[in-house]
């Protein structure tokens, strides 16, 4: 039992969205949990004896969510950054060897201790930044044994690391050249066996897909959905990212946990998401390094009462971001997201599209993953631009 | 004298502005000083006995300049930036006490040592990032007082942290309450006496201006340039942030060390700059934050030869960002630079905006400001969003 006094706990309002500041107060952890939250002066006497930490009156949040990565990759693709910005085409990258089948390549070729030491400096950025649960996606090995290689690293960073790691079987990512002319053959051998294989051990907590002209089809992704459901698996979906193909909609009638993107979703979509309770991820680091200029539709989501989360989307190709805050930041600049809602976005509605009821807020029951911030209002934490106030992160009640 | 050896150095060619990395170097510093730079095998015999470190093979750049912040301010504006997202007008804004001037009111009545309090986690960042030399202004004071104040605590951040500070006199940063109906007055009064009075304690290095519709004149700065020039100090301005006054041009004809913004930079305004030598400081941070779609005309200042330069412009209200390698970033994929640009103009071209020729470049007889990266390609700090691979910082020779 541990006793975190004086820490002012920010909390968000479930009706209105809004985030308030408590008085100084104390939160009680039991083991894992949390296990009593209120004021010094209310305390119950039981927890009088327990260990003591004063917080020096700081902010503390719920530990943050990053619910979409791909932060399992192999190589490094810095200089196809720089090749495009020197004005090659896309065939020049292709001919080069970059571009997403680069990361396919060398994700291929490295082996899980790779894969595993390359990642960490990335995890470690994202946990530095107060994040206590991380998801984590295959789809860069495009064959079963490379997707089940990623997934095992995955769990291998959730042991490294004081972490929660939540894996998401995304091998309907793209299709790999080797399956160009049978995409059929791709879906049957490599999506639906492999799921089916890294379910049988243990690797996987949902699955996910591309739907998008360069990638799947809704039909497409409807059979990996249908197959998910067999096994019991909840899904999700990058939908809308580049064009309106009713993804979301797709999702939602596959009761997703959520969408991922959606800068191109149309009131169906808003609908559909609305009525089956599925969270839209909004992905903004790839939004600005697209210089994408549609924007998501936040204030029809906000009206549809569609709970709105934001992640890295941490990725070589079109978003190679380790900073949550910075997302945050973005939600806020980009999106016009409130300091609230961005808040939300990375706790309680990241713990939501996780499918996870155990975190995201501050109270008796959830688990104790916390943070802790040197800041005087938790608006600092979207205003701020690359700026990281933590002070502590407190995962499963262990401060780490 | 100390060795540095195997580290791979990320030099810039002043001809083609590309960046190379050398093979494996050593690079020699002798006190503040380089004294040698090349392979080993060549290394003169006279520094064989030198102590030794062995840089593991990492790359080195010359440390980063920060060449424009106004790191140095009272206040906190998060609830501002949350009441705008919350749909506030700018007159709720101002009638809440927000806006620039609730940052005059905070800088004046902090004292210097709170206002030196809550600089240094902001420079404390800047360094994490490798920034070895970083440029800090007046302008939330608005009268002599404040703004000496100001730069007193610029000139104690020197101190109080192994970095090189070079401070800017930018008393013509707005327009007081208590001047609004006399101009004239305010730039006596304040601008120039309180130069004088700042050139005589030795507290400024350079002169500058917000030359805006909203701010001062073309002429009104013309007349704070002329009197810096009597005490021999250099100028530079902010101009064309948001319409073109001409300021570029006008900053151009006074031999302005740098023109800052540039936004809405015109042809005229782009020759004056090339034929005085007058850098061109880009400012991303403000341009996100302000969500401008105006692009500062990169491709024809490239074409011009004018040397760009960029900077975070840290400050409360448009720019709450402390990441020079985000600015980077930010250069690449919001103004399409290319990363040897964007490295180049945070070392060698923010070098030459403050008028420093002992930096911004790795050879003998520069100073030994250098920052050694966990990194395998210079590219790679414009590439990744919100990571910070610095293994160490040498700040005149010495590893802190
Ligand atoms: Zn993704
Ligand atoms: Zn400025």
């Amino acid at each position: 039992m541990q006793v975190l006094g004086n820490v002012r706990i920010a909390s968000i309002d479930k009706g209105t969205g809004q985030v308030a500041l408590s008085e100084p107060s104390v939160v009680v952890t039991e083991g894992a949990m949390i296990a009593w939250v209120g004021s010094a002066a209310d305390m119950p006497g039981e927890y009088r004896d327990a260990e003591r930490r004063d917080g020096g009156g700081r902010v503390v949040t719920p530990g943050l969510i990053d619910c979409h990565t791909h932060v399992v990759f192999g190589g490094n693709r810095a200089r196809e950054f720089e090749m495009r910005l020197e004005g090659a085409s896309y065939e020049d990258i292709a001919r080069a060897g970059g571009g997403i089948l680069s990361s396919v390549r060398d994700t291929r070729a490295a082996s899980e201790d790779a894969l595993l030491a390359q990642a960490l400096p990335r995890v470690d950025a994202l946990l530095a930044e107060g994040v206590t649960t991380l998801e984590i996606k295959s789809g860069y090995g495009l064959e079963v044994e490379a997707e089940l290689k990623m997934l095992r690293v995955a769990r291998r960073i959730g042991q490294a690391r004081p972490v929660s790691v939540r894996t998401t079987w995304l091998a309907a990512h793209a299709l790999p050249p080797e399956h160009a002319r049978d995409r059929a053959a791709y879906l049957r051998d490599v999506v639906i066996a492999g799921m089916d294989r890294a379910h049988a051990e243990g690797l996987v907590d949902a699955v996910d897909g591309f739907c998008e002209g360069i990638a799947f089809s809704p039909a497409e992704m409807a059979q990996v959905f249908d197959h998910a459901a067999t096994l019991g698996l909840p899904v999700k979906l990058h939908a809308e990212q580049l064009s309106d193909l009713g993804g979301a909609a797709l999702a939602a009638r596959h009761g997703a946990l959520s969408a991922d993107h959606l800068e191109y979703l149309g009131d169906d979509g808003i609908a559909a998401m609305a009525a089956s309770g599925t969270v839209a991820v909004l992905l903004p680091g790839a939004f600005y390094t697209l210089r994408e200029t549609k924007l998501p539709p936040v204030a029809a989501l906000r009206r549809a009462g569609v709970p709105i989360a934001l992640a890295t989307d941490c990725n070589p190709g079109t978003s190679p971001m380790t900073s949550l805050l910075l997302a945050m930041n973005m939600g806020a600049t980009l999106f016009r997201m409130t300091p609230s809602e961005c808040l939300a976005g990375v706790t309680l509605h990241a713990a939501r599209a996780l499918g996870l009821d155990d975190r995201g807020a501050i109270m008796p029951g959830l688990r104790a993953d916390l943070a802790v911030w040197d800041i005087d209002h938790p608006a600092e934490l979207a205003y701020r631009i690359g700026f990281n106030p933590l002070h502590a992160r407190i995962v499963g009640g262990k401060f780490v």
